[in-house]
């Protein structure tokens, strides 16, 4: 079948257009895992479910906010209509619209869109074991960081990790230089699909907070595994079914390094 | 003598103009530390050091890029025309001009604007003892957190405590909420004094990073420290003898709290 994912980022900037009308107006209130939710993520949810039914009523979805229906199809979208809610909480501008494809059960399509700097990523291609698949942003191809030729260090003190906002709490973090922490996981897997950051540490994640960077950052040429193991297995993330685990997203070349250098605190 | 902020934020309006011509444009240079210039942040302090000769000729300048100049005046602007240079070089949306004036060595005034979120933080009154003195955030008088009543706790698990991007490296942080790095100390000083962060631990910082956020987190009920120890010397950092410092910034109720939870790394 053919996806064409202007749409899909039609649809993202619509939702960010209802974000916005939202952003530094709204107050969050606390779900049963004492996370915060927003009228803006419970609305864009709606909005994207609704786009969905009408022009794939055959795929299923799964949504932060409104759970899983018939993800047993071939083709199943999994939404996050705003991570890094936390941070829309607080006025920040770091945070965005995640909308991922999976085929079988593999992220095939992502679309990623932060409104606050206007800032939209995309996959085209829709297997990432094709070599046709390429990865966006705003238009111009995207690329993760190049291995650097020797004997220049992979990475140096003004280069960035994007870690998880409770890194601090659960990992040993030795990376020499900077770390950054925003407030958006979305966020942080297309700055490593940009080359911008060299690598992500995500906390745990649950498969609406990756699905799409991951089909983006594959895309781009990097890489999402398990901190010190073999890539998640996405369909029993759908089926929530597979142990929480947290996730490095990298160049190929960084991906030892990384996990040479985060181990989990005693 | 009269100082009007309004005049003080117009050109840190300007200087944001003059930073958006470039952002996303420009490619960062290293100094001799090792750390991001870019064109930018030298127009800027320029643009900066020209409004203040011209306007109040008698009144001395320590900028980041170009130096000190009469600083043994009664009042000295200290000046970061980027703060977050690498945030910036990195087109990420947090970083800011700064604009601090010492009277005496005393922070007595800031201004610092963020462009790409259209934010401007400063403080009115010129002495930070004097009760008249306030913040605003783009017109609205802003406040830090203030201590919740018994039985609630100081702060919970979706709070969110500012840290340096070197944190990782040099602290043992065991807040129990999340941690936020974004590259951009007078942001954090101004998250602070917004009450959106419950507090700030700042890295070594020169006086041209702090200088106008201490004016503000002052003025909005703050307080700034070294680590575990009393407020920094601003006269000695003026002249360049203070030993370098980590700070933090917080309401006073937290400060002990973050004291009692930040410790250095063996």
């Amino acid at each position: 079948m053919t996806i064409n994912v202007q749409t899909i980022c039609g649809w993202a900037y619509e939702a960010g257009t209802i974000a916005m009308s939202h952003f530094r107006r709204t107050v969050g209130s606390r779900k049963a895992d004492d996370t915060i939710v927003t009228i803006a993520d419970t609305e864009i949810e709606q909005f994207l479910r609704d786009e969905i039914h009408a022009t794939f009523p055959d795929h299923g979805i799964q949504g932060e906010e409104q759970g899983s229906s018939n993800i047993g199809q071939e083709y199943v979208w999994s939404l996050d209509p705003i991570d890094g809610t936390n941070a829309f909480a607080s006025g920040l501008p770091i945070w965005g619209i995640s909308l991922g494809l999976l085929r079988h059960g593999t992220p095939v399509l992502g679309v990623i869109y932060l409104p606050v700097t206007d800032d939209c990523f995309w996959s085209e291609g829709h297997d990432p074991t094709d070599d046709g698949t390429a990865a966006f942003w705003n238009g111009t191809p995207i690329r993760v960081r190049s291995a650097p030729t020797a004997p220049a260090a992979p990475y140096d003190g003004q280069d960035w990790l994007a870690i998880t906002s409770d890194a601090h709490l659960h990992y040993h973090v030795r990376f020499r230089g900077k770390t950054r922490s925003t407030g958006s996981t979305v966020a942080h897997m297309c700055y490593v699909a940009q080359g911008v950051a060299v690598g992500a540490l995500l906390g745990y994640a649950r498969l609406w907070d990756i699905a799409a960077g991951v089909a983006i950052v594959t895309a781009a040429g990097g890489v999402v595994t398990r901190l010190h193991s073999s890539p998640p297995d996405y369909a029993q993330m759908l089926r929530g079914t597979a142990p929480p685990s947290a996730l490095l997203v990298a160049p190929p070349h960084m991906l030892p390094i990384l996990q040479a250098e985060i181990s989990l605190l005693a």
